[in-house]
């Protein structure tokens, strides 16, 4: 971090040339939501009037979340219910991050091509999109409690319960998790599968406050195997190199928007983006963006400052 | 352990004088089970005549387990199923090192003694040895999945499902483990319950392969809180207290006697013991006995070993 932390965020609220100039320097914004857009459920003023400058003067807008239960289907729904229009292309979740990852990036042997799932319909439906194979997820088949049976099967790697061409394990934000997955996706990874993760977040806002986040699931297994597994939300340079899959710009003309340091910014600094832009509308601080261990090279008081470049 | 890297360990099989010698020095040896006194469910041959021994001598004899999910009673079963003679008073499991903390250890206000319980049936008989008041557990009402409901009663500190009187939050290995009980756990730590479990071995030997253990319930927990719990299982030293708080014993005058040096032996050297014993006879080599970081003061190729001292 010796280098980031050398950077001097240039504020750039209310300074038209800055901004202009700032804004001149990119052709690709990638946009955190939730304390950029929005918080909780109410939209800031201007949200919409600023992606639609940005769209007009022939910016590419790409939404990056690491929300794991929503496809991007359904997190466009959501966008839309606040009022924010978009399109399904122009969005980025963890686990259409994981698909790409595990399609496009991810060299698999052919008979190994499979992915246990530990998660939601959002992960199910973006394996669909990329034409991945998986088992576990939704399946009722794995909402329930183990057995002696399933003790034996399982140290015998019986295919009923363990499938050989399973070469990945995928473990996102499952409200259903329970014993036998933990095990399942043990043996798996155990007997040779990729350890891969939607995203690390250990908590996850609701209502509030704050219950188990897809962190909360890959924290038994990091426990039981020793081994960290690839993380695909933010920070990680997974989700970086699976939207480069996907959008093939040039990190120099990109910048990444953020209200976290940890996170969006770090994000966008470690995966050599052109630009990362803070504002102040959601968890970091001005005096995190000015002198903590990571800075983003411009910040604003709030998104919708951008409109002033007009 | 600069201090105990210093033992040489003496090595006692086939010598009598020293054999006696050893054992005069003690009037309680502690027994870890697997790997001592069976394998498996294989009893060495020699055990029960070793422990016959030691008890005509006047030499109480204690089983330390961190087997939570069973109570005394069924340890008990356990060993006579083996062929050994026991008594439940015998006996010491991390379930009943978990209730024995709380309910002499502990001091927590009058309104503040419920343990909410993750676990199965052998916590909870061993906390209504103990007349510790307990909810959660194998209770059915906690076998479910999470509802929208659930959240919004969570985040209000809803009565019907916080018990306000809860003041320990115990996790030990829960065959049902789910979102619901992880997130309850979670926020009756952060409304300040004690954090505790029975123990935090991630693994659990079965069918000869392994399994999640207690620790992989704790590990969500570990990771949401940013918080270890004090863990009651060897090697910690919450259990030696607890052993200690039953037995009332002379630390100066018990030996621990075991196959694993960073459980077995670092937990009597940990908790200054007058001896540790180290046997061969499961999982430690004899050279980690002699060489390694974590020494015990003597060891024998095998427990049956101490029958040569007659």
């Amino acid at each position: 971090m010796a280098q980031e932390s050398q950077i001097t965020p240039r504020y750039l609220s209310g300074d038209k040339p800055a901004l202009r100039e700032f804004l001149d320097k990119f052709d690709v914004f990638l946009f955190d939501c939730d304390g950029v857009l929005w918080s909780g459920d109410h939209l800031f003023p201007g949200t919409v009037e600023t992606l639609e400058l940005l769209r007009k003067n022939g910016k590419q807008v790409v939404f990056v979340t690491n929300n794991s239960t929503k496809s991007r289907a359904d997190y466009r729904k959501k966008l839309e219910g606040l009022g924010i229009p978009s399109t399904v292309e122009e969005i980025f979740s963890s686990s259409y991050s994981a698909s790409i990852y595990i399609s496009r990036i991810l060299q698999l042997p052919e008979n190994k091509r499979k992915v246990y799932v530990i998660g939601e319909t959002g992960i199910e439906q973006e394996l669909q999109s990329e034409n991945v194979q998986y088992i576990g997820g939704t399946d009722p088949a794995y909402r329930r409690d183990v057995t002696p049976e399933d003790y034996k099967k399982i140290a015998a790697g019986d295919e009923s319960l363990l499938d050989p061409e399973v070469g990945v394990v995928l473990v996102g934000l499952d409200f259903h998790f329970n014993y036998l997955k933990m095990a399942l996706a043990y043996h798996y990874v155990k007997r040779g599968a990729v350890f891969l993760a939607t995203n690390i977040d250990s908590t996850l806002p609701n209502s509030g406050t704050l219950f188990p986040g897809a962190g909360s699931m890959s924290a038994p297994l990091i426990m039981m195997l020793n081994q960290e597994p690839v993380a695909l939300g933010k920070p990680s340079q997974a989700m970086m190199d699976s939207v480069e899959g996907k959008f093939k710009f040039d990190r120099s003309r990109t910048c990444m928007v953020g209200d976290r340091v940890n996170t969006d910014i770090r994000f966008g600094l470690e995966g050599k983006l052109g630009g990362t832009l803070g504002v102040l509308t959601g968890v970091s601080s001005k005096e995190e963006f000015v002198s903590g261990d990571v800075r983003p090279h411009a910040y604003l008081d709030k998104l919708s400052d951008l409109l002033d470049s007009e």
